[in-house]
């Protein structure tokens, strides 16, 4: 990007920063500054150094993304009608099979190269350039490939090579008019007819249609449905549903038409993603074969047999969803790339644009020179890193886990608990990313005022394509409290039988030690917190205290939570659901203080792994934002809590501003580590048009008479 | 509305309120909870006295134009292309002027009616329901006609009326691509030529070209150009620019050509306001005939001769700016109204939508029984309520002001005062609606989950179309330095010469009073801050301590804030700049805290103007709520500066939830005392289609061999 030349690159450089002097720190709560100037060589090494570190175990991957996405100026065209915008993205997705990271999302036996970690890599650098195509990628091989991938078995092998090849292009019918969230409630029924080894599909109610399903309402021939599943015995009699089970139904001939008694219907225009055909399927006693069930988990036999190694319908349920995590994973990460180009679209500009001069006789000030617009961006920026940071630990454990090639009908206790815990993160991680993509693109909008609503800047795209991240995948309240629940329930393992009062007596610091294996950087964290020692004499910016003001936070509302949903255990269901809906909003704040705490604990592990520099020097004050600006955010809590003091406090919003100062010359670099495909970060808003020929003379007197 | 005979309607009360009690109250910090069960009748009555007091002072002017909007279907239609959108709005815009109340916007000798407070107030309801057409007419009658009719004298009386009856269509050209926020440093020249007695304008510059200019792409016939105004000397001698004046000039034939000279562009796609047609003016020497000066405040004689009554530059041209402080305030009161429809969906959504039983053999909740969804609606139906209280009073004292017809050249120092409190009152209303609008919109849409991002539901073109609202009209960062900017004016003006020390044993208590002027509740309040005694045994629900705490807020800021500032009047500019700037943050600050206090004196107000009963009791709560709220959100700010412990922002968080707990059955009635029309309030989602005939059979076995 030609704006980074901008900057103010002379070679001297102004004062030392002791930043780096070591994790632990004493004394003062104002950080040392960074230096302001650098010039241009440093600057592209840090930027340089920074990006190694974001991008995380699949560099190759994102480099070919980002390469095709330059080269076939893969982004959202809203000058489109919907219906070409439908027939471009599904030309991309085809541009993305040549780069063969999809294939990684499909077993080598399956023809795929098995590297999920390449392909969710992939998917989420193509979220950063558009949201169309990624979610249409997504319903494709992540989707409805997922669902035949890990639910099928080996009769359906033939039909995954023809999804991955894009041969048969398919939807994911889960949700339901009257079920988002509550998908083990969904209506739609299969029932087996012994006689012609058929399954029949079939929409009861208005609320059992299948609604908001993408691909669905032009592009596919297949549907991957979700229903209650019925085995009739000898006599017809219905017996009780098996629970929800997938079937594979084709919805559409060769040359478009629907299937007889497939009802489809198109939801044509939504806030956004206007690439993707979102639509509905009802199904009128539609018969398909006995093997279009995906059968790993549970089959019917030709007479009519049910069986499944896994015994309660819910367990059998859950391990199906379980095994299409994936799809939430990449939800989360691709709405942090989408927020990564915003910022680098905001920060160029206010490296840029020039408003305001103190003065006639003085240049304006360029926007990032402003106290306010630091404090709008840099925070941002911070928790961008910190999310990267914990996306990536998230996709590379989903890889190793994927690629041990566990047996899901047969899990050890060990791997039971690895796998819930994997789902607690990508919906936690889901919802932080989602959340936060949706207040950067905002903010990044407004920051870059009239140009920033202007289609051509992307930014109202990104935030109208973004909008419905934190809805689909699992609404993030869902997710925040699928989040909190898994932490109660990862308590009560640990902790077993003991009573509320003894656990008051257990002892919080213990506790929170309990709670803190499994991230991934274990040791590391426990020698910081085995280092502190004392929190009046320490530093805000000491990491040891850092990581014991978050662990204290989640361990303090999780305390709190169970001594007031206890209870509940005795009570009638209808009224202990009522006491725990009352505590909702403390569940909530919980699944936030967690996904907080494993964010910093990610950042410290990439911080460790840089050696001693100015790159380090800055991903340390990058932490010390995404910190302080946590502890700012909660200061009340803190200070009802008596963990801080009003004067720390105040010291922190102090520290938070002396911060964003240090780190506001270096905050282009900040974004260029974010490597933006140049077709996305240089809009016509980055046009230096001080530097234009001016389109009439300039002296106002010429041309007169 | 259909979906309220919904709501648990039987005739049994239980238990009966103590909150009429009185405004002043002592004792428990916790709520006393309403009655959770009225008939309809009462539901219907209470909505109907809490519309009455939210309607304000043109019941009749807001029911009309609901009326019109039911009848003519006034909403936006996604499905349109950019042309046909434009065109269609355009139509609207003749559909308003129907209704005579655009004509309030023009005195009555200029055929208009001179009811000011009429045409704000139409146009904010039109803001609830289609946002391209509020802006087309704001841009039509507010700017366009707005600066013709202020800043224009009697040879302008013409054109005035044929704006008004929309035979002129015109465009507002002010804002340039490098100058938005920073209009005095406009490039665009005008300087006159004493040969051809005729102006000539100009286009300098690539940065000079006008920008996001409404009506310009497509419609305008003539535009008010704002521009650096020249008159050279005999010699031809340019001189220094009289600075910005406005000057109306011709940029397209009848047929629609652009005029010789005049370059015009289309900025084409934007984040929403489709039906808008912005676009760019440049002028390549466009000459113009003397009398398109609009001379109120400035004029060239024939022979060249500058003259204004208004001797200082910066002066004449806010006092040009004040006059068209018009478009600021119905750009604020239309947002206000889109977010109050967003809330009547989203909160009909909320009473409707079943979503998780606690246990298979209990109902599915409704979502607003979920304690979550009400702490994320409740509370910004709160904040809507005070901030169209506010609103209300802000149109009340524009009209009153503009009716007295005050001469603006010659303003008595009371009147100046006046007036640029109500500029700032104008600045920080526009930004507080604005922000609560872009925050309500999105959680309205989340809140209604996948539903709510289908475009047929309007959520996701009110986000769209509303977006730009916090930069339009002055971007919301700048206007709260305004209003705080006015803030350390009026502080300045009644302490006088007082030195930082002094100010400070001045004392708080009367400092704050001395801020509280000019609002309309002032003796109300008065008597509520004498009757104030003691804060340890108030509760959090005494509406004197209520007072107390947020004024409490806003005077300490503002204390600190000088104690900041002061030393820059003995700095260089560049210093002092430097120095200002690095309290931007706490500047802004206070400016909110302002503001939070402007709504609460205006909810107080209304709340005094209710007969005791069921409506005033909900009042009392919907004003808890929003001062909870508050402290809640700035709870760690009231324990630094030891205005409250602890304990008291735990119990204010207790409360808040005790609080939407009360409000939640009463959340329907809240939003229907908004009256949003029928064709936007009953969009899709709000099908029940529990009730509908299912497409296919129920039985799951139906239709088997």
């Amino acid at each position: 990007m030609t704006h980074t030349e901008k900057s103010p690159d002379t070679a001297v450089t102004s004062g030392t920063s002791d930043i780096a002097a070591g994790l632990t720190r004493r004394g003062s709560d104002r950080p040392a500054k960074l230096r302001d100037r650098a010039d241009r060589a440093v600057r592209t090494a840090v930027a340089a150094e920074l990006q190694d570190v974001l991008d995380g175990r699949w560099p190759d991957v994102k480099n070919r993304t980002r390469a095709l996405i330059e080269e076939k100026d893969l982004r959202p065209d809203d000058t489109l009608g919907i219906d070409e915008a439908r027939e471009r993205t599904l030309a991309q997705v085809h541009d993305m099979l040549s780069t063969g990271a999809p294939r990684g999302a499909f077993h080598e036996d399956h023809g795929g190269t098995g590297d999920i970690g390449a392909t969710l890599t992939s998917i989420e650098v193509v979220g950063g350039a558009d949201l169309s195509l990624m979610v249409k990628a997504g319903v494709q091989w992540g989707l409805w490939g997922g669902a035949v991938e890990n639910l099928g078995t080996a009769r359906h092998i033939p039909l995954i090579k023809d999804i991955m090849e894009l041969r048969t292009l398919g939807s994911f019918a889960m949700t339901e008019r009257g079920h988002g969230s509550d998908v083990q409630s969904l209506e739609t029924t299969a029932v087996y007819d012994r006689q012609t080894r058929e399954f029949v599909i079939n929409t009861p109610t208005a609320s059992a249609e299948k609604w908001y399903i993408g691909n669905a309402a032009k592009h596919a021939r297949m549907a991957a449905v979700f229903c209650q599943l019925y085995t009739p015995d000898e006599d017809g009699d219905l017996g009780e549903s098996h629970g929800v089970h997938c079937i594979v139904v084709e919805v559409r001939d060769e040359d478009g038409t629907a299937k007889p008694g497939v009802g489809i219907g198109d939801h044509l225009h939504k806030g956004g993603l206007k690439g993707v055909d979102n639509g509905t399927f009802t199904f009128d006693h539609v018969r398909v074969p006995r093997e279009n069930l995906l059968n790993r988990f549970a089959d019917v036999s030709e007479e009519g047999e049910y069986s499944s190694p896994i015994e309660s319908d819910g367990a059998r349920f859950f391990t199906m969803l379980g095994a299409l995590i994936r799809g939430r994973i990449t939800v989360g990460a691709a709405s942090g790339a989408a927020a990564r180009s915003a910022l680098a679209i905001a920060t160029g500009y206010a490296n840029l644009r020039r408003q305001f001069a103190p003065d006639d006789d003085l240049p304006e000030n360029r926007l990032i020179e402003h106290r306010k617009h630091r404090l709008r961006l840099i925070p941002l920026i911070a928790r961008s890193y910190g999310l990267q940071l914990a996306s990536n630990q998230l996709i590379s454990r989903l890889h190793d886990l994927e690629s041990a090639g566990i047996d899901r009908t047969d899990m050890t206790k060990e791997q039971r608990w690895d796998q819930r815990e994997l789902e607690a993160h990508a919906a936690a991680l889901k919802a932080a990313n989602t959340a936060h993509a949706t207040r950067v693109i905002q903010e990044c909008r407004e920051a870059c005022g009239g140009a920033g609503y202007m289609t051509e800047n992307l930014l109202t795209t990104f935030k109208a394509d973004s909008d419905v991240f934190t809805t689909f995948e699992g609404d993030n309240v869902v997710m925040m409290q699928l989040a909190a629940k898994e932490l109660l329930t990862g308590f009560s393992r640990e902790v077993g039988d003991l009573k509320p009062l003894e656990l008051v007596r257990f002892g919080l610091d213990n506790f929170g030690t309990l709670l803190k294996r499994r991230t991934a950087a274990d040791t590391l964290i426990q020698n910081l917190v085995d280092s502190f020692t004392d929190r009046e004499e320490t530093s805000l910016f000491d990491a040891a205290y850092q990581v014991e003001l978050l662990t204290e936070r989640e361990n303090r509302l999780l305390m709190s939570l169970i001594r007031r949903i206890r209870p509940a255990q005795k009570m009638e269901i209808k009224d202990a659901a009522a006491l725990v809906d009352k505590a909702q909003d403390h569940l909530l704040e919980c699944a936030w203080a967690h996904v907080d705490r494993i964010i910093l604990e990610a950042m410290l592990e990439a911080e460790a792994g840089l050696p001693d520099g100015q790159a380090k020097e800055i991903m340390e004050q990058v932490r010390d934002v995404f910190v302080l600006d946590i502890i700012h955010g909660n200061s009340g809590w803190y200070q009802e809590q008596n963990l801080l003091t009003g004067t720390r406090t105040k010291a922190a919003r102090a520290a938070l501003n002396d911060l964003v100062d240090s780190l506001g010359p270096w905050s282009q670099t900040l974004v260029d580590a974010f490597a933006v495909p140049g077709n996305i970060a240089d809009v016509p808003l980055m046009t230096d048009y001080d530097d234009m020929v001016p389109r009439a003379q300039t002296h106002p007197a010429a041309g007169m008479h």
